[in-house]
């Protein structure tokens, strides 16, 4: 080893186990070293943990914009977990990935989210295009399928985007959040894509492993069938889905007073739509529907009810039947939904007994827009697309709320080794060896300091949970891992080379 | 296999080498299966590759707003390559990640930029307070430090700013792009983070490999003391380092006139300034500074330049001192700098042969700006920050000129098979398994069709360069591999074990 002094040892210790609480998955179960000042210095982290972790660091902001919110660290590295997840679900059913602009011409997004539209971002006329923020990444797909002239994709898309609303902040809701999207647009055979993304909602919610979950089916042609079968006037069509989409919080009863009272439907109508509403049910419930002498009366609703049927039977084949509930109360508000709509609820959140449960609501969506890519051609022609959104802020907020009720330990960085010295005037042999590390693709940091104390550089190893410490000094240090320094990589490599598990 | 039709047959077939001419690295290597229908489909593939790839789909999009993009798949598959290799080295530094919102209050930006703040992009005023879409991460670092009191932390941070200049598109600029920030905060001994933001900049762009880079140094302190010994006023400093600052594109004569004639300096105060400002060298150079009569005199300058020393004493023992020019031209205009400066020029860049090399400029820079934070902090506490930026998307350009010219072939999706059937009414069987190949976390697809034709099902493995296709079907098909249903996970899973190269 040209350059290093032959009086130089280098000990490796394994810190994983005494330095931190939390699980760190299989990894380095090798016993922790005993050096004197290790155990000095895990008295004084002992202490300073008593005052609670990162005390005076996560101070809130208050001078973000309203609504929206900085990630730390911390809140990164959950998040970074769950974004896994979800990327990892949309790559393993070969989807591909585009971006667009965060935002885009104000036209682009006109006419396209009914009421909602008062909720865009504009931005200021300093000359030019008038502008607005996206507000969610579905009509730019549609925009930029038609300008393409794309008329067969399966894509993800995960990106910010904006709405002026008030949004519940303690209950996971922002004015700027990430939506997770994917979708597939193209002319295929009836419910087969729609399947595939009940199949990618399943799969991301058992993975996430946040609690047993529900997800609602129902179609805008049965709704739409319902509604003109029951008389509800075309002009009450949005107020009186608002009102029957709260039957999952309250009863039948509150419903029909908001309906009949505020909303001036007349009782009977109301008494006909509740009928409908209330019921919920699987594949017997489309088969029971379809015999329906009014529904089954009705053109639009006949055909939704025939592709739910499909679509059970497809979801069957998938094994994932029993997580689906056709649930004639739900509606989604955007205007561009044509077909089959879902929405995926959690059934309970784990959290510590006698806590309130985090209300969540629905933690993914989505349906069929087969008019929207339309609305963009100059042609007028259709792309029909179905798509999900996966609601990461929501699940973030969960996965906190668990990780603070069970005191997990969450590492913030992925650093293998801390290049330390255990006497003065080291500097230079730590920075050639962390220069060596790099070079190997090992994770390693030194700190900045000309001459480190050992008990600054155990304990910058504890708060960011570093698992090894490789220690250059002469020979009075006794304990750890007497690793010739040729020998350092290799045995660095062997000891981290399970992953280790941040969460 | 519960439900598994005893005649039924899956073949395994190894598309890889025949279906695709790009290279996909070294897995995969079997010989292709011969089925006739496979022929028959490279003979038509063959004829459609001879019209060109993607006929018709990569229109230029014209209606997104003025000087932003949506990134296609390819380019995003490109981008994602760019994203890993920075990504990937960040962390190797142990840097934690934050995320901060596109939008800060306007008031947070003002008086940050100079004379590019005429550049932000401000939202309209709809009620509420007035904000503006960040122009850089470093503004909103700052002030994510101020707000939460933070005083030591190393952190990245990648996300999409807006500029509202008028950018040169084909050089890879835009209004809209992804900075990849790198920056070390807190009171540390001299030079060590600087060294380490330098050993960043030269990993990422070793691991790019795309061409031989060179990193420019220099101080702002040694700056304004060449300004003061030379005197020049105050006043033209900005307009002088703007001059000063295209020497490496045009000839001292040519930036003497610009000084003179445009810019008001007089001769004299030009040929001093000129004097040195056309110096670049080493370490060397700094020490030959240190003892110029009239810097050495100078005590902004002499501290730039000890501290320079220190540098380069660290970038030796880091082994890229031979990468790192001390350039007394390079002045970046940000108001915020304080200390030592840097940027990354590629020397060349690898193109077809008589092609024009494509000018893209910096691809990295940044510095230390010791006092930004100060200004967000009610008690105007400092914390001293060192920082880099990776450009990407001036990055991207020369890795998509490279692949074009090379013609390489970019996957796109990292689907591993296609489940396929030979014959018709098989749609049930091919949703089972491919069911069963998600669940077994294998990327996998089938074709959204109830009787999809075997040559439609392989042309698109070719197109997506999927490397195996399972063909369901009865015992007629006599070629490829006959895979027991119950084998089938496993023989994918090895098959598939070496990740393939998709660059």
């Amino acid at each position: 080893m040209p350059g290093w002094p032959s009086q130089l040892r280098v000990w490796l210790l394994i810190l994983a186990q005494v330095m931190v609480s939390g699980s760190w998955g299989g990894a380095l179960r090798q016993a922790p070293c005993s050096i004197g000042s290790l155990l000095e210095a895990a008295k004084l982290l002992k202490l300073k943990a008593q005052l609670g972790p990162d005390e005076g660091k996560q101070k809130f902001v208050l001078e973000t914009p309203k609504g929206t919110r900085a990630y730390s660290p911390r809140q990164m590295a959950v998040g970074e977990k769950v974004f896994d997840v979800v990327l990892s679900c949309f790559k393993r059913h070969g989807a591909e990935v585009i971006d667009t602009p965060v935002f885009e011409l104000k036209e682009t997004l006109t006419g396209k989210y009914g009421e909602d539209s008062k909720l865009i971002y504009d931005l200021k006329d300093q000359g030019g295009e008038l502008l607005s923020l996206c507000y969610d990444l579905t009509v730019p797909f549609a925009r930029y399928l038609a300008m393409n002239e794309l008329t067969n994709i399966k894509r993800y898309h995960i990106a910010k985007v904006y709405r002026r609303d008030n949004p519940a902040v303690t209950r996971g809701q922002y004015r700027g959040f990430y939506p997770c999207d994917f979708d597939i647009a193209g002319q295929f055979d009836p419910m087969i894509p729609d399947a595939e993304c009940l199949e990618i909602m399943c799969e991301i919610l058992r993975s996430l492993q946040i609690g047993d979950f529900l997800v609602k089916v129902n179609d805008r042609r049965i709704l739409d069938g319902m509604f003109a079968i029951c008389g509800v006037p075309d002009s009450k069509f949005r107020s009186i889905y608002s009102s029957g989409n709260k039957l999952d919080k309250v009863s039948w009863e509150e419903v029909k007073n908001e309906m009949v009272g505020e909303k001036g439907l007349a009782p009977e109508v109301a008494d006909h739509f509740g009928d409908y509403v209330q019921q919920h049910g699987g594949i017997s419930l489309v088969e029971q529907l379809l015999q329906d002498p009014e529904l089954s009366q009705n053109k639009q609703a006949l055909e939704g009810l025939g592709d739910l049927k499909l679509l059970f039977e497809y979801l069957t084949l998938l094994g994932i039947a029993d997580k689906i509930s056709f649930d004639l109360s739900l509606a989604r508000g955007l205007d561009y939904y044509t077909g089959v709509i879902y929405e995926a609820v959690l059934l309970q959140t784990p959290v510590k007994a006698g806590e309130e449960p985090l209300g969540v609501g629905s933690v993914a969506a989505g349906g069929r827009y087969d008019g929207l890519v339309g609305m963009f051609d100059p042609k007028g022609r259709k792309v029909p697309c179905v798509g999900l959104s996966i609601g990461v802020e929501q699940i973030f907020s969960i996965v906190e709320q668990r990780l603070e009720a069970t005191e997990e330990k969450v590492r913030t960085t992925e650093t293998q080794v801390l290049v330390a010295s255990a006497q003065k005037k080291l500097l230079e042999e730590r920075l050639k060896l962390v220069s060596e590390l790099w070079n190997a693709g090992i994770k390693a940091e030194l700190l900045y300091k000309k001459n480190p104390k050992l008990l600054n550089q155990l304990q910058y190893c504890e708060e960011a949970g570093i698992p090894l410490v490789a220690i250059i000094g002469e020979q009075e240090l006794k304990d750890g891992v007497d690793v010739p320094r040729e020998d350092l990589v290799e045995e660095i490599k062997r000891r981290t080379s399970q992953p280790l598990c941040i969460c």
